[in-house]
C-alpha cells in the first residue's frame, strides 16, 4: 500500500501543465546558462506581477535560493536575523554560514514570526567590531509553521530594516500559498511592502524543481550573476527551469495550486478540530497543521500516511497538503484517526 | 532562423527515452529527498556498473558533482593538482576555493592529460606548514579539450596518487563520451583503473539536468549527505533526477547517445581536415574539436552556428556535437565553411 | 586624569617577570615559526602541567586560539554548542562560522554555564542530512560572567560529550583565575575531567599578547599546524611568544597573578554588598563582578574609572580586576561610589 | 655552536629601541583593541609618511596583513593577480583563499615582478559568469627574489589597474628594504605611485611582531575593522604592536635597519661574485640573494650557517640578510665557503 502523503508539498508530483512546459521546450537546440528565449519569457512573466525593474534568476532548489540571496546581500561580518525556526536556521545544514560566512541571530516566536520589538535587541552593538553587525531580516511567507504575515506586518518590519540600513528577505518557498490565502497579488505584500529581494519557491507549488531568486531592489543583483554560478546553482539547460515557471505563471496556475493546498489545510483543520484529544497548536493560515494528537495513534497512523512528529515530547505532529492532495485523502485521514482514538 | 549548434553538448535538449521517464515517475506523490524508489531504482543501475559497493548520490549539475566530491575529500589547508584547462580552474567561477577552501595547483598541459612526471613537482613541500599540501590529483575524462585518457595512463596517476597518500578524482561530465569512444565499460577505466571519486555527468549526454557523485572507495562517502546538502546540491523531489539516470543507463541509452555525438564530431574533423587553411589543433577522440580557422571566415559562421572561439589571437575555435547533432548539420557547416573560404 | 580600569584584564599591562622574560629570549638570532629553544622550553613547562603527550601551539590571541582548536574539531557540517553568552557567540565577530563554516548551537543560561540537560535537545536531530550535525561543546573556564565549572560538572559534560561522540573544547582565556580561585592545578579541571581540547590564556593574566592551543587529546592535533598557519596565527618570531609563556609558568607566576586579580574582586564584591542600591548579580568566584548600580551613578563613575555597562536596560555593569589592580583603586571606587549615591 | 644566520630576516631578534619602546609602553593600564594613546600615537607617525587620509591598522603578522587587505578589496567570485612566487601564492597555506574565498591568478615571471603585458591575458573573460573577475593586482616590494620594482613601474600597474577597475595592493613585508635601497620615501612608490592598499611590514626589519595595513585609498577602509576581527587579527593589548611601530618609525630607526640588511647583501653578492663555480640568478636589490653553489659544499655550509635551498635540483640557495647580520658574519660564510670549494 502507497502511503498518503501528509508529510510535505515537496513529496507531490509536477503538476500536468508544467510537464508539458517542460515536454514543448525541448523542440530543439538551444543556447545555455539562461541565454534562450524560455528563459527571457519567464523572466519576463515574473516581470508582469513584480515590475519591469525586478531581476530575476533561476536557481535549482530552495537553500539555494535563500542562501544565494542572502550571499548577495552581506559580508561575512554581518548577520542576518530570522525566526529560529526558520528553514535558513533549522533546515539547510548551516549552508548559509558556509557560504555566506555570516552568522544569523535568533528570535524565538510561537508563530514563526517576527516583529520590530522582537528583533530591536539585535542592534545594540552595530558599530561594535567585537560583534557581528545586522544587515538583514530574513522573514518566510508563509511561515515554516504555516502562519501569515499581514501586509501591514511585513510594511513595519520594512520600515524597521531601512531605517536601520537592514535588508528585508523574503523566504518565499510557499509564497503562493501566501498569495492565495491572503487574496493578495504578489507585489502587494512584497514590492510594495518593501521587500528587498525575494527567494520564490516553485517545487513545492508543483514544480518538477526550480526556484527563483527575485531582486525588488534590483541594484542589489548587480554581482549576483557570479554568486549564483560560484555557488554551483546555475543550470545548464536553464530552460527547463524557466519553462516550469512560465507554465506556473501561467493561467493562475500558481494560484489553482496554492489555493487547493490551503482549501484542503482548511478542510483538514475544521475536522480535527471536531476530535476529541485533538489540539490545533499553530493558526492554520496556508497549507500546514500543527496539531497535538494523543500519543497512541501516532504511530499506528503513520503506518498508512506519510507526516512528521514536529515535538516527541508533546506529541505534535505537522500535517503538509499539497496541490495534489485529495478530498478523499483528507477524509480518509480524518476516519482513521477517528477510528483509532 | 535559428543557430545550429555547435557550442556545447548543454545546448542540446533532453532525449525522449528521458522525458518519458520523467513522465513516468510522476504518477504519485513519494518520499523526498531521495527516500523513494525511483532513487533506489536508478543507484541500483550505478551498482549494475560500479559494483555493489559503490556510493552514490544524485546533485544538480556537474560543478555541484565536482566540488561536493572534492569537499569530501579535503580539508582546506589541502591542494587539489589539476590541469591548467581543468573546468573546475577556469569555469566554475571559483566554486572549488570558496566551497573547499583550497587551493588548485596547476600543471600547464598541451593536451589537458596530467601525467605523473608533470606534476611531482607539486609535492616538494609536503609537509610544510607554510605551503598548502596536495591531497587530491583531478582529471577530467573526456578532457575540456576533447582528449581521453587511456586506462593505462589513468592507472599511473592513481598508482602516483595513493603512493602519496592523494586521492584520484575523475570530473567525468563527460564520461559517456569517453566510455563510447574507448569502447570500454565505466568500471574498467574507473573503479578499476583507480579513481577514488568520479563525477558522472548526465546533462550533457542528454539529460534534462542532474548528475551523480559515485564513491568507489566507498569509506570516502561517509559524511558526504551533509557536505550535499550544506552545499545546496540535495533536491528535494529527487526522483526527477534518478528517472533520468534510470533511462539513460537503461540499454546502453547513454553509449548511444555519446556515441552518435563522437561520430558526429568525427564527421566533422574528418572533413575539416581536407580544408586549406583549416588546423585542427588538439587529438579527437571525443566529440570536441579544436581548430584554426581563417580569421575572416570566423564571424560569419557564426550567424548560422553557435561555438565558440576559443583563443582570439590563434584563431582558434571549439566546436562541440551533441546526442542530437545531425548529420545534415555537419554537411552544412561544412558546406558554408568551404563557400566562406 | 587617568582612569583607572575595571574594565577588562587586558587593559593591563605586562606583568615585570615576563617582560624580563622577553629581554632575555633576545640574546640573538634563532630559527623562526617555532624551531627555536624557547619555544621546545615553553612547551616542555606546558607539558610539566599536561603530561607529556600534550599538543601545544602558540597562537597570538584569544579568538584565534579558540577559533583554530575548533578548526582542528569540525567539518563545517558540523556544529559547535555553547552558551548564548560565550565569547564565540558574542564576541569574536563571527569568526567561527567564518573559519569553520559551522553553525553555533546556543543555550541560554543564567551563569554563563552548560549542563547536559540543557544541551540534550540541540541532539534531536542527529543523522539528519538537513540539519547541522553537532560535534562539539565548548565550555568557557572561568565564564563570561566570571562564574566557575566545579570538577564534576566539567567530567559530567566530557562524559556526556564522548557518550555522543562529540568533543569538549574549553575556552581558558581565563584560565588561570580559575584554577586559583578552584585551588586545583590546571590537569585536575582539564586533562582529567576530559577535556580534549583547550584554549589557554596568557594576555588577560599579564602577557603581552599570546595564547596557547593545548591537545589532551593529542590525536586532534595531527593536522594543527596547516590550521593555524591557513588561519594566520602562525608567529614568524615565535620565540617572544614562547619566552612570556615560560615565564608565566614558572614560580607558579600565572597563579600569583591570577589569584591575585581574584582577591581583589572578592574585596570590591564585598564592599559593594554593603553599599544599599547596589545588587550584584552573578555569583563571584574568579576576577569579575556584575552589578546592578543606580542609575544615576553609572555615568559619573564612569569618568573617574573604566569599566562597561553590560545591560542597558537593567543598569547592569561588569566590573574586571586584573593582576595589577589596586587595592587602593578598589577602595577608591567604593569611595567614590558611596559619595555618589 | 649556535649557526650563523642567513636563512631569513625573522630568524633576527628585536632591535633594542624598540624592546625600549616596549618598555616604555607598560607603564600603566590603558584601553585595550587600539582606543589608547600608545596607537593613536603610531598611527600618526605612519601619517606623517602617508599623509593625514591614510587609515592606518596593525594586525599580526604579514600573512594576517595581506589576507585582509585583499578581504578588504575583493567578493569570493573575484580573483587576485600576482606573480607565481608571491608569498600569498607559495607561503601562507592557503589563507588567502580560504579566508577571501577568491582565486589567485598567477603568472610566472623570472624576477618576481609583474608587467601590465605580463597580466593583460588574465581579463579575456571579465563579465563571463563562469570565470572568477579579475579584481586585485598584488605585488611584493621588495620581491620574494629580492627584487625591486622602480615607481615608473609600479605606477605602470596602478595606471592598468585602474583603468580596468582592479585594485593594486603591495606586500610590503620588506617595504623598509625598498625604500632604503630606491632612496626614496615610502610614499613616492605607494601612495603616489597609485598603490591602494599596502601591507607594511615590520616583524622583519627588527621589530618582534606586528604588522600594518595602511590604506592610501581610504574609502577601501569602510568596514576593514571587522574584517580584522572576524580574521582574528584584532590584538587586545594593541599598544604593544604600536609602541614597536613608533620606535621603528622615529628616527630613520626603519631606514637604519633596512640599509644595513641592504648593505650586508651587497658585501656578501660582491664577495660571491668572485668566487668561481657560484653564479647570482638574481639581480641583489635588497636584502636576498639567490645563488647556485657548487652541490657539494651545500650541506656542509649548513652546519654552519642557516639558509634555504631554494631549488634543489638546481643547487640553488637563498641567503638573506638582517638588521643585525655582522659584517663578521658575511666574511665567515665567505671564507668558510671558500674553503669548501
Amino acid at each position: 500500500m502507497i502511503k498518503k502523503n501528509f508529510a510535505s508539498d515537496n513529496y507531490a508530483g509536477v503538476h500536468e501543465a508544467i510537464l508539458q512546459s517542460l515536454y514543448e521546450a525541448n523542440n530543439d537546440s538551444a543556447p545555455a546558462y539562461g541565454g534562450d528565449q524560455h528563459t527571457a519569457k519567464a523572466i519576463e512573466k515574473f516581470r508582469e506581477y513584480f515590475g519591469k525593474d525586478a531581476q530575476v534568476f533561476f536557481v535549482f532548489n530552495g537553500t539555494g535560493a535563500n542562501v544565494t540571496s542572502l550571499s548577495a546581500l552581506t559580508h561575512s561580518y554581518q548577520a542576518i536575523i530570522c525566526a529560529a525556526s526558520a528553514h535558513i536556521q533549522l533546515d539547510e545544514c548551516g549552508a548559509p554560514e558556509k557560504l555566506t560566512g555570516s552568522k544569523l541571530l535568533l528570535t524565538q516566536t510561537e508563530d514563526g514570526k517576527l516583529t520590530p520589538e522582537h528583533i530591536a535587541h539585535h542592534l545594540q552593538r552595530v558599530g561594535d567590531q567585537h560583534h557581528v553587525q545586522p544587515k538583514v531580516i530574513s522573514i518566510s511567507q508563509s511561515t515554516e509553521y504555516g502562519t501569515l504575515y499581514q501586509v501591514e506586518e511585513i510594511k513595519a518590519l520594512a520600515d524597521f530594516a531601512h531605517q536601520h540600513q537592514l535588508y528585508l528577505h523574503m523566504d518565499g518557498a510557499r509564497i503562493s500559498n501566501a498569495a492565495a490565502s491572503l487574496q493578495l497579488n504578489f507585489t502587494e505584500f512584497t514590492k510594495e511592502a518593501g521587500i528587498d529581494v525575494l527567494s520564490f519557491g516553485g517545487t513545492k507549488n508543483g514544480m518538477m524543481m526550480g526556484e527563483a531568486v527575485v531582486f525588488l531592489n534590483p541594484s542589489l543583483a548587480n554581482h549576483y550573476q557570479y554568486i549564483r554560478k560560484q555557488s554551483m546553482q546555475l543550470a545548464s539547460k536553464m530552460r527547463f527551469i524557466a519553462a516550469q515557471f512560465s507554465a506556473l505563471l501561467t493561467n493562475d496556475l500558481w494560484r489553482h495550486n496554492a489555493a487547493h493546498a490551503n482549501a484542503m489545510a482548511t478542510l483538514l483543520a475544521n475536522s480535527l478540530k471536531t476530535i476529541p484529544g485533538v489540539t490545533i497548536t499553530k493558526k492554520v493560515e496556508a497549507n500546514a497543521i500543527f496539531a497535538i494528537l494523543p500519543r497512541h495513534v501516532i504511530h499506528a497512523l503513520q503506518q498508512r500516511f506519510h507526516f512528521y512528529v514536529w515535538n516527541e515530547i508533546k506529541n505534535e505532529v505537522r500535517l503538509m497538503t499539497s496541490f495534489n492532495t485529495l478530498e478523499a485523502e483528507v477524509e480518509e485521514f480524518i476516519v482513521e484517526l477517528k477510528k483509532l482514538i
